[in-house]
């Protein structure tokens, strides 16, 4: 061939290519409407009712049904993927996590982020990149917003090491500062449509929940779902990506599939408000079957009309497997696939 | 695990958790939308053109397109679920349904049920129960009601057997009493944009049509679409459900499948307003393909300009075997999957 | 079995059926929407900004964000699939394709053909049909249109040939020809949020892209596509269809999928809006990992303020092979799934 041939596309970012105060313009904004508010609930078997019907929704205060929380995340992160983590190495946690406005059929969102730390890793080949992310819908107004930070190769190894940054991150998120949507009331809820009689009052810190049901999933799901937040790392499409020929799975579809089984015990944790933390604690592959257990890791009263606040642990595993995170060597078990640890809202 | 453990979820209803005379509200209305229906038209080879089209629509005298008719059948039979047949061994009969008013994109729908029969087995360790259920939507009006009865395990073999109650259920619906669309017209039908030239007097009662093309049905598929009717039943999802680690497909994607492929034969059977008899004869799992074949039962006119009713039988089959439902001891053959017996509107 | 059976299927036209200037009206006209749009998203790794937000779209002088150029194309190419294709033996080859007005959400899109050549092959077996396709919507206003040449069987070998009428189709569509949507500008262009920073004049003849990222594809999602644009052709559904019991995946897939992952490298292509040639070299397969590569074969300008036109070659393969077309024998090599020739709109 003699035809001249370029290099247009992106490499992604490498490790010395982040520095504290950067921020990253993210690509791409996405106009959400009715049709990823269906493909919701065709990927997951998502029931919260607040999430299914306009007319619970009004009963609920609000003007109709928002899209499920998790899409505002999955769309916020998945635009943050090619400046953030196409070089990443490991998804390493999350914290400080609001959702701040619900997300209506018709908005567009596009996200930034800033760079809040680095720190090279020890064995001077990667180190630890830690971002906030903004989502903002089109009015300018922040969504969500959430910590994340990731483990990213350095593109030469001879680049110096960035003085550490490791910025000081809230274990949990202050339950006062959750954001609760314009409107929402509790007062006039509706237990025998929503599936479920048990209300805030009957949770108790440290009850554990197994959620019983099981989903097996597949590779065309997982990459439909992924595609859907237009999350473009290889891994997750690609059989040649990894040396073993497998796809990864998503983490963020793991985390939905686990919520939307917690319906089965938690029919009433309507909304998500706050992630605290999360880890993917091990790889999900197409043909494993996703169950779910939570436990309530506390409580909080909210200002809103019959709201309350919930903490809860979501795990997910591979089989059934409930009750149990880690083994004796303080390592999560290898059925563990996710741990998170989230607020929501819940009728009083 | 030091953690108090409690049981909050579903676990659903046994046999002698049923009465005569219950009335069960089913939880977590479902507002469709335009995502809905598009989805419909990817999950299924549906052309028909009432609703595929809009304009075809308004000049069949309606707004515009309705969901598809077996949308609201799927929704308001997935809402019954938790409550009918999370425990139940078999789906073992349809009778008495009727389509009241078309499901539009926006609408809201619910379920409720009556129960109207029970009768314990001989072998005392399950009962059939019969229930009436009603499709409602967000204005109170019935869209569809249809009368189901399945076979449900007892929880405890020593509870007493019920007075045996077993309705007196029509056969057939009487075609006088179908629901025709309000304002549906077909004096004006176009045969071209339909798709084929039959019209209501072309069919003859007897005969029979070989529908020819076939689907060969996926894992990934037959779980999104019985997800999108939020139906919960673990055997379609979980490889851990079934001793043999399959994964049983709803029978409602069979039937959905049979009437797409009767496009080519019937595509001037637009609309669906009666469920006369219907049952799953054999298990469809994912690799089988599917065909179809349909006889003609019936013919009734109706008051509607140009529209007659079509009374037919719907048979799926595993590869293609047309036309032999039964074997010699009375059976249905094993390569039958669906016999379903409904009405039908069609351009006179 | 003594019932009556009859024959309302079509069997398709087969070559002796095609006389040069009938004209075809397919059937099932189809209103898209919201659904249809987010669909794709699912289906394609789609981020061409144009489409993905109606802000960005907005930006550009549009009202909204129009539906990707290719559900046009699809749903007008699938409407053609039982009038044209039924029995064809192979599809050989587009010309002259134009894009001439958007789809929006909302619209119902019908197609219509003419036949403008036929000629028997030597064989006297098979012969090659030309149509010239147009797309219409509600308004009637012809939204594309398109030369699609197909293979297909004689029913009859003994039908006399017809005399043989080979229609001059331009190589390339001229560039001043094509249609610029209406308020189209670049002007204020948005290089940040469209994804890269390579304008039209950063663009040489000759040069060649590699997009660098694969996608495997699946069994459930190419036949999920396919359904959804209506196109009913047997070998993409039906394990029994081909003698190896593969399912063919639809050349308009491959043309997506490839389309979708050039994002990365041509992120400002925004529209697609002519159609110079197209061969589906070779069949593509589920397990496949469908790669593209790009090279810039012409450029023009056109009316509107900010917009340049850019011819690309856009070649998908099996496997990351970028950059060879043709072997020794000059037939296409084997990972060559699709050599597709056409104009986008791009950013000056």
């Amino acid at each position: 061939m003699t035809a001249q041939t370029t290099q247009k596309t992106n490499p992604g970012r490498f490790f010395e290519d982040y520095a504290v105060g950067d921020v990253l313009t993210h690509a791409v904004p996405r106009t959400v409407k009715m049709g990823e508010r269906a493909l919701y609930h065709m990927l997951y078997p998502a029931r919260h009712a607040l999430h299914s019907s306009d007319q619970f929704a009004q009963g609920c205060g609000l003007p109709f049904s928002p899209l499920d929380d998790l899409v505002a995340f999955h769309v916020v992160f998945g635009k943050t993927v090619p400046d953030v983590s196409l070089n990443a190495v490991a998804n390493l946690g999350y914290a400080e996590g609001r959702w701040l406005a619900p997300v209506w059929p018709g908005d567009t969102l596009r996200s930034v982020s800033e760079v809040i730390g680095v720190k090279q890793n020890s064995n001077g080949k990667t180190g630890v990149v830690y971002v906030r992310t903004k989502g903002l819908n089109q009015h300018d107004e922040t969504v969500m917003d959430y910590v994340r930070w990731v483990m990213v190769r350095k593109r030469d190894l001879d680049a110096p090491a960035p003085a550490p940054v490791v910025p000081d991150l809230a274990k949990v998120v202050d339950p006062a500062t959750l954001a609760i949507p314009k409107g929402l009331s509790f007062a006039e809820y509706d237990f025998t449509l929503a599936g479920e009689p048990h209300r805030w009052g009957d949770y108790q810190i440290g009850e554990q929940i197994d959620h019983v049901d099981g989903v097996t999933v597949e590779e065309a799901e997982h990459m439909m779902a992924t595609r859907l937040w237009q999350n473009t790392a290889k891994v997750h499409f690609d059989t040649g990506a990894r040396p073993d020929g497998t796809r990864l799975i998503y983490g963020g579809h793991v985390i939905s599939m686990a919520r939307a089984l917690s319906f089965n015990g938690l029919a009433n944790a309507q909304m998500i408000v706050g992630l605290n933390a999360g880890a993917h604690a091990n790889p999900c592959l197409a043909g494993d079957t996703i169950h779910a257990w939570s436990e309530v890791l506390d409580k909080a009263e909210t200002d809103a009309p019959g709201v309350g606040a919930i903490r809860l642990r979501l795990v997910a595993t591979k089989g059934h497997a409930p009750f149990v995170l880690r083994g004796e060597d303080g390592k999560y078990r290898s059925e563990v696939l996710l741990d998170l640890d989230y607020w929501a809202l819940m009728p009083l």
